[in-house]
């Protein structure tokens, strides 16, 4: 992301008023820093931390649904006070994922160790979270060298640096710094994410971290990011694989001075802010979707929400729709195929389908349409899908990347 | 498939006793031709007739369980004898799928022209079935030239020639001749397969055609490809689509004069032979899956049949297992991943793993293993993978492709 693209950039968020976009920087209040420790064999940055110097801080937390979740996931989920989180350690290059009692005992020593170096009183006042290989024990040596080292390294525009050491085969480092003018106040948003593989919607399915320095209950915190979770990072498959790490953390400092009461124009408008950011950092995800070149949108109507919902999915999973995306084909007989294959007992389905406004099957029948148009309609960034079912009532969307070489050949290659 | 090679060739299949491989020619009783007609324009044979000329010809058929099954679907469910096909007429090129009433005309008549072209009274005797692109009118004129010539040119070692013309993008065809002693008697069993692509457990995925001069009531035929079918192409996945053409038909003509009755050892004897036989040719489909490298198999154990199947399914059809599978990487966390994506809430779940037979995770915790050894075991054309949920009682198996850049290749450029 160069400082130069705006942020809000896809047709499919709306940019919310009165934003002023800004390089980086970090809310009042917050310090983060990102350090190379030897994790990653590359000497890339891969520890990072971020703190609140606030001791009231509030904050809010969402997690993986997997069954394999990973031992920081285990841990913040048991031993964490997630509505109070002032810390969040994070390293990158190994997930400390399937690695049993160790990995507990890992994990738990990062929060500790933070706490310590960061000051902080009460160790459960650390997150924890890892992404990279599973499968592997933590480097301790090294995480706790990145520790000290992070620690030392603390300051208001460490916000890049965080980004850069959660990445891992993120093609780029994914970031948002926003002023917001609430009432004639202003408060800043910030957000650092990762994710590239391994992303389904499902649930959080990436690392996203959320900072503001207005002031937020901590039951605010929740429902706000229950809410913009819910639109975005679970709106969202790269390769329909559900990650055990998967990690969203929103703090609220409070350092503005500025507070968001319940159901005031002001936590509606901070939610509306909050909603635009995490769908566009969701959009950046799926477009950074390892190697993707397009980002495909499938919209599903009709039916009931457990059929919208299967339909868009399968859609949205489908390597056959997805490798025609890559390939700029309309081959619309795929989502057909894709629909049909989830709906079972339905014979004959009066599917509907549309391609960028073009329909080209209607109840089940395909309908003349200019070929050559469609073709060139699908060669941009972002396509849209739109499936009709029988009846009405339900309606969702799915944000997918593509499938080509690239993911096969990252994927072919990311070594154990 | 060349004749030389032996048919029965997977250490996953085991090959029956008392059969002898032959390079083709039908079990008395059929004939068979595949023509080509013009449907595809690579000028490759495009339509195949296969015909029992005994009017008491017994039969059972499976389709695929798709919302939106193809036209010659629907007829065959809707207005065929399904217990007595005489005749089966298969186009490739055109799937006649979501192609609505005009399709469901064009099914028909193609079955018409069929009874009438074989001279076979009732039209309800014939079978149709059609693969290749969804959502574009069948070319009814090329059809009609086609099933006239490929009567003229029935012939007792047409079976070569259909399977040749059933093919889409299946990189060979697929075929098996058998001759099978019972008792004192020979038998005949013959199949032709196609399949590459959009295959998918769930039901029969693929078109097969299987004859025999045995005599079977059409209760046996049922129950031998009932019970076979779930062993063999229900239990294998190239990407986890689902067709909406996929067929299974078996036909017995009786001509050889030997009746199989039920419960006896000759039922259970061809019963295996099917069993060996239909595995072996979905084996084949998968080890064809669009440019596939290796194929894999996966055994899960314990929990209950919801569970191991969820599991199963989660691993086949995971692409980041087989990405890594298409690149010898025994990246065994991604199997954990993969398992852990479709058992939510059970985390931490303790889950085993083994890769041809190395045990790499035991109870959810990585377990100590020569990494090198076991990079050399995945570099084989079949490489196996168990995974072990707690409980007991429950056990499921299935077989999948990789995934590489043949098929991005395949699928990005496969035009509508």
């Amino acid at each position: 992301m160069t400082t130069t693209a705006p942020f809000f950039r896809s047709r499919w968020v709306q940019a919310p008023a009165d934003v002023a976009e800004l390089p980086g920087g970090l809310p009042k209040g917050f310090r983060a820093a990102g350090v190379a420790c030897g994790i990653r064999e590359s000497g890339a940055l891969d520890l990072g931390i971020i703190v609140s110097d606030v001791p009231a801080t509030t904050s809010a937390a969402r997690f993986t649904s997997s069954g394999t979740q990973s031992a920081p996931v285990l841990l913040c989920r048991d031993h964490c006070r997630l509505d109070a989180v002032r810390a969040i350690v994070v390293n990158s290059g190994n997930a400390n994922a399937a690695t049993g009692g160790r990995g507990l005992e890992h994990a738990a020593g990062m929060q500790a160790q933070t706490a310590s170096a960061c000051r902080i009183e009460s160790a459960e006042s650390v997150a924890v979270a890892s992404t990279g290989v599973i499968g592997v024990p933590l480097p301790m040596d090294s995480v706790t060298r990145g520790i000290a080292a992070a620690a030392d390294q603390l300051k208001a525009d460490g916000d890049a640096d965080f980004a850069e050491a959660i990445r891992t085969t993120d093609a780029y480092p994914k970031r948002c710094c926003l002023d917001v003018v609430l009432g004639g106040d202003t408060v800043r948003v910030t957000a650092e994410a990762k994710g590239a593989g391994m992303i389904a919607p499902g649930f959080a399915t990436l690392l996203v971290f959320v900072q503001t320095d207005a002031h937020l209950s901590p039951e605010t915190c929740d429902l706000l990011l229950g809410v913009t979770v819910k639109r975005s990072f679970e709106r969202i498959s790269v390769d329909g694989q559900l990650s055990p790490s998967d990690t969203v953390i929103l703090q609220s400092s409070g350092a503005s001075g500025v507070r968001i009461e319940p159901e005031t124009d002001d936590e509606l408008r901070l939610g509306e802010v909050l909603d635009a950011m995490l769908r566009q950092l969701a959009l950046d995800v799926v477009r950074d979707g390892e190697g993707a070149r397009r980002v495909g949108r499938v919209v599903v109507r009709g039916g009931d929400a457990t059929a919208v919902s299967a339909a868009a999915r399968a859609v949205a999973n489908s390597s056959l729709v997805k490798t025609a995306l890559y390939g700029g084909d309309p081959n619309w007989g795929r989502i057909v195929q894709a629909v049909g294959a989830v709906l079972p007992d339905t014979a004959p389905l009066a599917v509907d389908v549309a391609i960028e406004g073009v329909e080209v099957c209607a109840r089940g029948s395909c309908v003349p349409h200019d070929r050559d148009a469609l073709t060139d309609a699908v060669q941009g960034d972002e396509i849209e899908y739109e499936v009709g079912l029988p009846g009405e009532g339900a309606e969702t969307e799915l944000f997918f990347s593509d499938l080509g070489h690239e993911y096969v050949t990252i994927n072919a290659e990311y070594t154990t």
